[in-house]
């Protein structure tokens, strides 16, 4: 069966040395090398070109590095018909919720302080709350947010979940809806948004928000950089509304050199790479879906293009 | 019942409020002021002077502010027969746990570089490894060893633990005793130090034991000061043996203002507070040690001298 692999962000050879690891009869076609489109098979791609799916005439799955689809399904001429598969592997998890752990402890230890401590040689104690009294907040419980809302629980952390439909996590403080949106937000010191990037998720990361947490709370958004408002939250932390901010994705990437960001004090950056998929775990959700289509089984992580994730 | 309360490093207003709160029967005394040694029936103390409590001639019990008593059993002229209580209450292991967690997720998703690529506007994403290819190393397997040591494997870390005596801990994988320790050593990428200082310990963060650690290990130190040879963490630093160092405690408190450590760019320091007993829990286990002392029952927690913990 014929690949065509399509990401400037992932390495080609990594991915088709995988893919022919775990299915031998996989031959990868990378593009732009795209060979007789008619022979493509599955795609493994990250931001295709618009239009290049609609070209491969007999194309069964589309999988998408990564699990954020946004950019994908915005695409008018995606071939109607052909699932997407959205690749939520362990390793992806995992590393997602690790980035969240640091992250969360590096505001909840009051990291900056200490930073500044040291520079200036200044010994100064502090009595730090202890997780159990400090509430988290995650936006987002699909497989991400669920683990990282599980995570924060175990190290003690008070959390609070958000979904659009009703979920139940053992030892998170389940939320939904708009309502359910004002009692999380309204609480949580720490915000940890993992949602999927919709229409109605979209710019939800804004100042009516803000203004609902509690004053000098932080922000983290490992989801997407079209979740935040970025003047709102520049304006938040002007006005003590946040304390600061940790971002791993923006409206632009690579963030520009000239933005604000960059030399904000009270904003820590990375560069999109929270967790990535990597080959070798993302291969075997590849060949589980082969297998599953294949068998005329439904296939796992099939997008809802309808609701956009 | 009288208590004498003696430290300089934690609040006597919010000991003698809390004591009196668990039991209005406590009436407190605020070293230096001690009224009649002879009314004296429990001291609270954090490095008191030496001989002090030898003028305690009706001393029934010491308790300890924090679960390190080295400094005071090495007190030549503590009373023998009263028994020295260490407070290791809930509060302070979650802390510590909390410190260790933080330190570790700094250097496993390599906080320094992300700082420094931020500084330069660099737009530098990295495929970092997961914690369940990471092996951390935990020194001292007490309640507070324990409760880190559970929460990295909890983290999905490979988690090693070392003890003096043999210990068991689901999820980790403990050694004890000089060839243990070795075997520990040779794995850990993070080596954390939970012990207590004891002749056997004193000095064990040194040359050979790093060189023992995979090349290019970093190494956390929560327990006490007297654990590290200061000068072998400077020459490992230089030769690349160790990458970092996290370091609560050290040889002299607060640390001198002129310490190489304070401007090392590899050294991450905290000013002895990765975790305080807090009055609210800690005059808990002072009760439950005073009923047990009152009813004739073994006193939980009671240091043995000998082994010095």
């Amino acid at each position: 069966m014929n690949f065509l692999f399509v990401s400037n962000a992932d390495s080609a050879e990594d991915w088709s040395r995988a893919l022919s690891d775990i299915r031998p009869d996989i031959n990868t076609q990378i593009h732009p090398d795209i060979g007789d489109p008619s022979a493509i098979d599955y795609a493994l791609v990250w931001r295709p070109p618009p239009g290049l799916l609609a070209s491969l005439p007999n194309l069964k799955l589309i999988f998408s590095v990564g699990a954020g689809v946004d950019g994908l399904i915005e695409d008018p001429t995606l071939p109607a018909g052909v699932p997407v598969v959205r690749m939520v592997d362990q390793g992806l998890t995992e590393g997602m919720t690790e980035y969240v752990v640091w992250q969360v402890m590096n505001r909840h230890r009051r990291a900056a302080l200490y930073r500044q401590d040291q520079e200036a040689r200044r010994w100064r104690p502090r009595h730090l709350r202890l997780a159990r009294n400090r509430t988290v907040g995650v936006l987002g419980l699909g497989e991400i947010g669920c683990d990282a809302a599980r995570m924060l629980a175990a190290l003690r952390f008070q959390v609070l979940g958000w979904s659009r439909t009703p979920k139940s996590i053992s030892g998170v403080d389940c939320h939904h809806g708009r309502q359910g949106l004002r009692a999380v937000a309204s609480k949580a010191e720490i915000l940890v948004c993992l949602l999927p990037l919709t229409e109605e998720t979209a710019g939800i990361l804004n100042r009516d928000l803000f203004a609902l947490m509690p004053r000098g709370a932080y922000l983290i958004n490992a989801a997407r950089g079209g979740h935040l408002v970025e003047a709102d939250l520049l304006a938040a932390l002007d006005d003590g509304a946040l304390i600061g901010a940790s971002l791993d994705v923006f409206r632009e990437e690579p963030l520009p050199q000239d933005h604000p960001f960059w030399s904000h004090p009270d904003i820590t950056i990375t560069p999109h790479d929270a967790s990535l998929t990597s080959p070798a775990s993302g291969v075997r959700s590849i060949a589980n879906a082969i297998t599953c289509h294949e068998a005329g089984r439904p296939v796992p992580n099939v997008v809802d293009l309808a609701q956009g994730y």
